[in-house]
């Protein structure tokens, strides 16, 4: 208690009005009181009334607690839901319909990041948690939002507002981590083809010391960083692609100058089962750093989803999502899982903490 | 005991003598002799015996029963190895030294693969179930094995001299399989950026036919082949790469006229964990097609290579093997876990059993 009366409280944006978030957040809360301790919701009040209902147990619905100022969520009671309400509309507007691609909804997801990112780069939230948003909607907002494939650019762009940065020079890199893996990620949203071409010697380095400096932080120690090679068996030795020699080992010796523990390229069909912790033995590395996106999710994501979580590195602020999409076909049933959500609120608050 | 009788034996490759093939091949005659009945080893005599010493246990050392033809294995006393020994030379030599790369290792494994790839072919042996070979050892060798791979490619040119076709006639593909998940890989070992080049129309729709082929024989009906995409969320409309639009959707549509049951491109990053069958739930495809090497690769050997086995589909013969390489550093020690090697010989002998 003492911990929480001294850190400021954690936002938990609400994500797509038309999605799973709203609903898993209200399941979070009331299914992980002790991890939602000091949380609360930025967000929409209706929206938010509505996913309680949804989520309604044995017809008890959660209350939903207004909050005029984000502090008051450090002392708010038990078993309800505190709710910051962005964007009041002069005229309230109904919540999104569920499953349905709106520019409002789209819109207010947006807002609800802005809100909470700037929060967080005051120093008036411990750290960000964000329900999923869907990408189509954020588009069909229009400007600002729609130049931001999502979450991360859009905070990316933020950070590096708010430290006078150009974007370029606030460089982030996705973390996903389950209880036995952590993957860092080279690049992400692009095409297999222009994600080989994105494995420059700066980008790898610049992954390197992410990864390092954001990992040693939650550590307390310099992580065993595990490198993945581009190439089949790591290119045997030239055979099957000169990427690790040309690039990859460079930027991790420049990389090792720095203090960085990086292994040399390893082959990519085993390094992740090698990296993997389990009850009976702990992996050889802290992280892996994969290549591109599929490389690093197919390992995380194929024990399943459901305790995945997504961290930025690189921020000027602590920022963790479940690693789930918005499930517009789940929308409204209450049959979300909210298990990655809490995971994602547990990792939010332990990354919270370690930055003192 | 009658199927056996009926059946021709199977024939195990003892792989590169300097590697851990001849020591996993005693254990597995030891440790599983219900699962190598009616098998033997295609190999060295004198290499053999000193793996039997190698794995010894409590003292008690293997004995090897050296056959003068391959149907003997049938009727082969329990508790010892037999072996059929290949390439006699005149003046007995030494085995090759552990962990050390040689010419003359590369031929003797080439040779035992050859022999009984053959003998497959001519029908006197049921299945060809092979150990690990070196592909440098290989290359060292010279004529005709430098030409070759692996053993992939030089069963792949047996079975296309023996057939009296050019090698492109007689198209392969590798099939990882283990106790949850099944892979077949549109191309192997090559380079990611060549990779990329190879997911082609053609070589797509080949992948899903002899996928299809095989995997019918196995099961006793057509399989459901789940596709991965080769971008990240199968290109996500297009944003993120066409290849799912301009290549592989259209070699679905084709195999599908042919009776395929072939899914549209899936996400990478979660077919996989949905193709997985678990003692809770079967997965949703019998099998993955997976665009290059490490897609599939990284998720079947996630869990561990112990249980991996590797499966050539395409051939006129069955083959199957380890999913694991020579271990250089663990040959000669004893310590080689043998379960990938019998999980080989069991699915060999059941889809040997298979094609009638």
């Amino acid at each position: 208690m003492l911990e929480l009366a001294q850190k400021p409280p954690i936002a938990i944006t609400q994500g797509d009005p038309a999605g799973i978030g709203p609903e898993i957040i209200v399941k979070a809360f009331r299914e992980a009181p002790l991890e939602t301790r000091g949380c609360f919701v930025v967000g929409d009040v209706a929206t938010l009334r509505r996913a309680a209902g949804v989520v309604a147990d044995d017809g008890v619905v959660m209350p939903v607690l207004v909050l005029s100022d984000a502090r008051e969520a450090l002392n708010c009671p038990p078993r309800c839901l505190p709710v910051l309400q962005v964007d009041a509309p002069a005229v309230p507007l109904p919540p999104a319909p569920f499953g349905q691609l709106s520019a409002q909804a789209g819109r207010m997801a947006g807002d609800c990041v802005v809100w909470a990112a700037n929060a967080a780069l005051r120093g008036e939230v411990a750290a960000l948690v964000t329900a999923p948003l869907n990408k189509a909607a954020l588009s069909l907002a229009g400007a600002p939002y729609a130049a931001f494939p999502g979450h991360t650019e859009l905070l990316q762009s933020l950070a590096a507002a708010h430290q006078g940065l150009k974007v370029d020079q606030c460089p982030v890199r996705m973390m996903l981590a389950n209880d036995e893996l952590r993957v860092v990620l080279v690049s992400i949203h692009m095409s297999l083809r222009e994600a080989l071409a994105a494995v420059t010697f700066d980008n790898v380095l610049q992954s390197l010391l992410i990864t390092h400096r954001s990992l040693s932080a939650l550590l307390g120690r310099a992580p065993r960083i595990g490198v993945a090679a581009l190439n089949p068996h790591a290119g045997e030795g030239g055979l099957f692609g000169l990427e690790e020699q040309d690039i990859i080992a460079p930027a991790i010796a420049a990389a090792r100058l720095l203090g960085v523990h990086a292994s040399e390229p390893q082959a990519p069909d085993t390094i992740f089962m090698r990296g993997r912790s389990t009850p009976d033995r702990s992996g050889e590395f802290d992280v892996v750093l994969a290549m591109y996106h599929d490389q690093g999710l197919i390992p995380v994501k194929y024990l399943g989803v459901d305790k995945g979580v997504n961290v930025t590195l690189g921020l000027p602020l602590v920022r963790t999502s479940p690693d789930h999409g918005t499930a517009f076909d789940l929308a409204g049933t209450g049959r979300a899982d909210a298990s990655s959500l809490v995971e994602a609120v547990r990792v939010a608050r332990m990354l919270a903490s370690q930055r003192g």
